[in-house]
């Protein structure tokens, strides 16, 4: 898996193949083969464990908080710091996306629609006990995910903030942006 | 170029042949030949065009904004949605830098620095006045950027906002971020 998100990393996925990754993995590629039987089979499996991982990160945040404005600093702090140094792996992830077989591609989905929904939630209670102001929950979600997701694709070991440093100020950015009172 | 956009978009640029392209184009190889000698250099010739446009864009907001608050509204809403509109040259343009020989991604990244810049320095300009309060100048810089070159990524023709309203919530959202009062 480690060969292949360098493989695709490097070349882009659709100019990659089995025999690239096999070779950077030190396989053969019939040793490959026994493993996951296309490229495509390797992209879902990254895939869907890096989101799965996501949500998971996600929802926790979202049940330790006390109360919406604090879930959502520590949603965003690790969301940002996530994309931040998994930036190669949520690259490819994110922007192959459309390169995924059918069915992983609606099993991908699901876990995406989760991970706005737990931001979405959280935007509602808050708007809702009068600490968050926004001018459309459904939007300010979509900003709030697509900030951090975005972060993968700008991101390297060279910019100037740690990835807890970014997380912390995306924190009090996003806060604002709901129309949190900090 | 139309037909570049095309096949880059369908294919990702590095498993596209100039083939491809002078198909799509309705041409023979050697006619797109004449025109372009490489796919690179038709993506060269996107990637700066568009970026030129994109700095037009917001340098013209800046300079038409009385204040760095609605300086910086305008330049969100148009920032937007010129992103939505132009959802699928902003997808290869922002993913596919790295393609760029080096000469032109030189050019490039000129080119995003100064829109960086122009953002920057009104939200400068806004601190200094007292209307926005941000942890970091240089991130709230990113961050504003990043939420609108993010949407080329999401914004499809079924996205259930039209660029025009994406652009005026946004414009909301940032300014909010920023830490104006509105």
């Amino acid at each position: 898996m480690l060969a292949a998100v360098e493989s695709f990393a490097r070349r882009g996925y659709h100019a990659t193949t089995t025999r690239d990754i096999a070779t950077a993995a030190g396989m053969s590629p019939a040793a490959l083969y026994i493993h996951y039987p296309s490229k495509s089979a390797l992209l879902s499996e990254i895939s869907r464990t890096g989101h799965q991982a996501t949500l998971d990160l996600v929802e926790r945040a979202a049940a330790e908080g006390s109360g919406p404005v604090e879930q959502m600093r520590q949603l965003v702090e690790d969301f940002t710091r996530w994309h931040a140094r998994g930036h190669t792996v949520g690259r490819i992830v994110n922007h192959e996306l459309h390169a995924l077989p059918e069915e992983e591609f609606e099993v991908v989905a699901a876990l995406r629609r989760q991970i706005e929904e737990t931001v979405r939630r959280i935007i509602e209670a808050g708007v809702a006990e009068g600490s968050f102001q926004v001018p459309d929950v459904r939007t300010a979600a979509r900003a709030v995910t697509s900030l951090g997701i975005d972060v993968s694709r700008w991101y390297t070991e060279r910019s100037s903030e740690t990835p807890e440093e970014l997380g912390r100020r995306y924190g009090v950015l996003v806060l604002r942006m709901l129309g949190a009172a900090i």
